[in-house]
């Protein structure tokens, strides 16, 4: 990896935003070999609009500045999100958009991924409440072409986390979200 | 208020540090008027030792930069994270300390205030999973005197994240914290 990796996660408040960098965090922490991280949520007055945001900062050497300056990953699951967040995505960075939510492609110097995130939670699992791990998924592939961390980091990260007796519907979520993304392909403008 | 308010809270992992800021943080953009909040954790090789770190920066203007310097008030819970950060607190702050955990108390320019959080979790309420909202219940008094919240903008927040069917457990839990820090007196150096 460069030295820092940033990555943010943008959707509606109980999307999960929030879990879902936490998990990054720690992942990168625990589970791979000397990185530090630091990850962030902040809150105005936007909040009460119910947007959420959470953003992890991941580098090989300890964090000065930890709030992202450019994200070379974004993960926006509602279209207000998109709107506001999109274009702040590092130039050739990579920004996955939820395709059920988001559905105007914002024109953005990146590689944009219009992926099935809350469908896949909603339909292969059953259950939307997953949609931060199916994201979390699309994110371990990411950290991998990147060599950031391994996707088993992320995996252990989650079960580590998840409320105990749900630890194989939030695996089968972060696998399927994995395989989507290894067989998605990017938009680029 | 003044500008800026910065807290601590320091455990160990499974005694959700992170919950409670990231409660402190909804509370306070959500619940209050006009405040921001940038809430926090870093990660670096100590995470593997269990220890575990999560901050909240209060502003009633947007924050630029989202790290504690010196916090206002720091929530400690065992005797490493004592050793390791009882010293930043800011001159004059608070540190509140588990007396259950912490035995030594830290020579420290500040208010001290050595609570039984674990004890009251797990005497009074039977679970010592709720510490975090028993720290809650002291932070929240804190924030009354220091005129930066109402205690019951840290109870919904509280209330809007726990799982259903706990509400009254971790309302319970924060209605004894909020009554242990109110009839408790501090220690100074």
């Amino acid at each position: 990896m460069s030295d820092r990796f940033e990555i943010r996660f943008a959707g509606s408040g109980g999307q999960g935003v929030i879990l879902a960098s936490v998990v990054v965090g720690e992942a990168v922490s625990l589970y791979a070999d000397g990185l530090f991280a630091v990850q962030t949520q902040s809150y105005g007055p936007e909040a009460r609009g119910g947007s959420s945001k959470a953003e992890v900062v991941i580098s090989s050497e300890p964090i000065d500045y930890p709030m992202p300056v450019q994200p070379n990953l974004q993960v926006i699951l509602t279209s207000q999100a998109c709107e506001k967040y999109a274009t702040d995505t590092k130039p050739g960075g990579r920004l996955i958009i939820d395709d059920f939510y988001v559905k105007d492609i914002p024109e953005v110097d990146a590689n944009i991924y219009h992926l099935p995130i809350v469908k896949t939670a909603r339909d292969v699992i059953g259950r939307e409440l997953v949609t931060n791990m199916v994201s979390l998924g699309m994110v371990a592939r990411v950290l991998e072409l990147e060599k950031v961390a391994e996707p088993e980091a992320i995996r252990k990260a989650i079960l580590s986390r998840v409320p105990k007796g749900t630890e194989e519907m939030n695996g089968k979520a972060f696998d399927e979200g994995y395989k989507v993304f290894k067989n998605s392909q990017s938009l680029h403008f």
